[in-house]
């Protein structure tokens, strides 16, 4: 996925989590909770989703593939491809199975449901 | 880096954040400020340390190869291998020269100053 052009841009992780994020039907859908990181190599597992639950109190989140995070300016936010009834149907997970060696469940769930090519 | 083993961890953003780091004498030497992702890419650029300044005013900062980092329980922070003098001359920058295009130079720096093996 790394591009050999120069167009490589650096974000920042504390501007990516608060962004808005919407689906394919321009509705939105929640926004970035958070950045899973592998301790063990250079690579960014996946986005954390935040929807639904009330101050934090039964909140479930997704776990989304970077790559399919498209940032667009005109609606201020993250546009991912997928459908509502996709996401509704999506994989979703509380905050502990999203940690730890949970995360590598978690991750693997995320980019066989979405269907994204392994980054692994 | 990748490792093939299962023991990969996975590590909020949010919690990378705000954790101390040591350097290989044991003196403490800032604390991490923020994580840069590749937008392009699954990568994680680099993290991004703050030393001296107050308030946010004049603060400089150090853009540090993740693979540098090593977690290090006892201490409760992140420990890297380079010795106070190296740390001390290496290069530093603002906030503006680590984000967008800019941090790319960042990197190329970073790498080539602390002699990591490029993940690009």
């Amino acid at each position: 996925m790394t591009t050999q052009t120069g167009h490589t841009n650096a974000i920042a992780a504390s501007r990516v989590m608060g962004t808005e994020v919407y689906n394919s039907e321009g509705e939105h859908i929640g926004e970035i909770e958070d950045v899973m990181l592998e301790k063990s190599s250079n690579q960014i597992m996946y986005a954390v989703i935040g929807f639904g639950g009330f101050l934090g109190i039964g909140e479930k989140y997704h776990a989304v593939p970077w790559s399919a995070l498209d940032y667009v300016p005109d609606q201020g936010g993250y546009v991912v491809p997928f459908s509502k009834e996709m996401l509704q149907n999506a994989p979703s997970h509380s905050i502990e199975e999203l940690t730890g060696n949970n995360g590598l469940n978690a991750r693997n769930a995320s980019y066989s449901y979405y269907n994204q090519t392994p980054y692994w």
